[in-house]
């Protein structure tokens, strides 16, 4: 039964009793005969046929189609370093959504190390028991360093979805108001605040999208060239990004801006996004509290979203990486590429053009065409990288 | 439907199609309500109530009760170092029937390494993972090294089957073969041949229980202390077995011996089956192939059990392992003790005390009371060896 009431901590933590998730056998032990399938002495033969052809292992084994969630909990939801054992629900969580969403079966890994390498090589040494590697809930700017290690080290898709997730859905929903307004993403100057692992990656996804200008802050504002001690990735996307030059803050960066992206934990004043570009597009993506009320925003906004469930147009990761999963599960992909990414955005835009408005710029977190469509879309550009099964 | 032919080819790889596992959410995700409570927003209250308190993982996590079967694929079945890909079929032969018996959720975890440091800081590192660690066919002597030093880097339960699960059914076994020959342990001479992971365990086990004598034999013939160039494990065994001083081979060990126990792939002669003790127990453990085939050893000894499912007397691990990870995690159980072992032989042999005869000195594999009692034992265990939650 649904209610319109907040949803109580005694719903939440009942919800959580003994755990999210069970592992069941895929078929049932009845009889010694289903023993001897499954176990001694009828599992020696499929065992003895992977090891003369290693590549039967994924029709005989879960593992080629297992994503492992992985995360080391030090940048839980807007929680911060709580730890792996107190990230743990949220891994279980995304467990959940994978296999609701995809059919696709997961296992959390929460690690009690933090060291960048020793990360990689414990998934190295886990390499045969998974197919995948959804990285989660990780620090920056230690994520980007870790993902790009990961993915260099594994013949397997990776993709750590505080980055590329919110990318993708972020990129999605900006079409789907272009679409909504009428715009061209090329004219476009979007402002993201916060340059954290989503506000990093989305910086990324929108300029292969081409969007015509983007200004980025974090904590100390603008990042432009001339700023002292940026780190690397800062200091990458300081060369390509603030085409107009801007320095100071969000006052200087938003005056005019067409598209506010807040992907920090900041607040935004109202008198701000007044002096936004007529017709501006605001999407307060904060959690649990948005940057800005969006019935605040559309005071000033032609289009609001924000990440939660209780207001329209929520921009929810699980838009995105359910679906790129199982596409570049199902392709054999060896990697997730930037074309699977911007295809999987627009297989979000294809499902969300069917029943588009202002209030309607994405699907909803629960559309079941979404996670099928990106699939579909994501499978066919691994296969046009060259990235596929085969390839 | 049942069938007495033997299972074929198609059967078992059709057993094994996509692997025999899958993940299910343990409540569905509907609507926007239960997404509010397994994700955003709600998981956040979990999290931070478990940053706050440690030992809430316990109760809103399924870790606490996930058994992490794990391997490196050294020493599969009777099949040798196959590695980890081709040893995967096992563990998740291992994870079902976890599943089938006593109702635990496992994972498996097959690893790129066979070093034993590197397994031992891997499963450090996962330890936020999981709540207890099945070894799985890992060769010996490193599985001695490796089971010790897992023991003593993790705070939780920790067996390696091999050794301890075949060990517990063996003692049972012969508990159960004496209560039908009215013999008492303590008078019996034992040979084992075979000194690899099964063969060490289960000489520890049968002293601990009180075997008059135990002769011990490797590939070389007799362990005993004037032997060259013993392991560590067979040097410290041979000071505590073979009081009779044995030398040689098994023709040596086996005349006039009460119970042979066979855990080497070897054969063994009718010719020497006949030099035993009269009224003898013969233990042909060897899988697939018996040592001796059991009607032939039926000629000498009372009474004769083999590892298969197509005899009497099937001495299968499936009898252990999943009572006690269960009974362990039950009792919050901090390791797993000589004492927990030996009350889950206790409890199979109760189980087969109501259906006691020469040729069902042990349940069946498929006997659906044999894992609750021996939890039920073996949690009584941890609670008096004061290893159990609290204590």
């Amino acid at each position: 039964m649904q209610s319109d009431q907040p949803v109580t901590d005694a719903e939440i933590f009942g919800g959580h009793e003994g755990g999210k998730l069970s592992v069941a056998a895929a078929r049932p032990i009845e009889h010694a005969r289903d023993l001897s399938i499954a176990y001694t002495p009828g599992v020696a033969k499929v065992s003895r046929a992977i090891a003369a052809d290693a590549a039967l292992a994924q029709r005989y084994t879960w593992a080629d189609r297992l994503v492992a969630v992985v995360s080391d909990g030090t940048a839980v939801l807007g929680l911060g370093d709580i730890g792996p054992s107190a990230s743990l629900p949220v891994m279980e969580g995304k467990s959940v959504l994978f296999k609701t969403f995809a059919g696709l079966d997961s296992i959390p890994l929460v690690l009690n190390t933090t060291d960048v390498d020793e990360i990689v090589e414990t998934l190295v040494r886990l390499r045969p028991s998974f197919g995948a590697v959804n990285l989660e809930d990780i620090s920056a700017p230690r994520c980007f360093e870790l993902e790009e290690k990961v993915k260099a080290a594994l013949d397997c898709p990776v993709m750590h979805d505080d980055q590329h997730g919110t990318a993708i859905v972020v990129l999605a929903a900006l079409r789907g108001a272009n679409l909504v307004l009428d715009r061209s993403i090329g004219d476009q100057r979007v402002v993201i605040s916060g340059a954290g692992a989503a506000g990093v990656a989305c910086a990324r996804i929108l300029r292969a999208a081409g969007v015509g200008d983007i200004t980025l802050l974090d904590s100390k504002g603008i990042i432009h060239p001339g700023r002292d001690a940026l780190n690397p990735v800062k200091e990458e996307l300081a060369g390509q990004t603030n085409s107009a030059g801007l320095t100071g803050g969000l006052p200087e960066a938003i005056r005019g801006a067409d598209v506010f992206i807040g992907l920090s934990s900041a607040t935004i004043d109202e008198d701000l996004l007044s002096t936004m570009a007529p017709g501006s597009v605001v999407f307060a993506l904060s959690n649990p509290d948005p940057e800005v009320h969006p019935d605040v925003a559309a005071k000033y906004a032609s289009v609001v979203a924000t990440g939660r469930s209780d207001f329209p147009n929520q921009i929810n990761n699980v838009l995105a990486f359910p679906g790129v999963f199982r596409g570049a599960l199902d392709a054999g992909a060896k990697a997730i590429t930037e074309n699977m990414k911007l295809a999987a955005a627009d297989a979000i835009v294809g499902v969300a053009e069917e029943d588009l408005a202002a209030d309607r710029i994405v699907p909803s977190p629960l559309d079941p065409r979404v996670a099928p469509e990106v699939a579909a879309a994501v499978a066919k550009a691994a296969a046009a990288d060259g990235v596929a099964s085969g390839q």
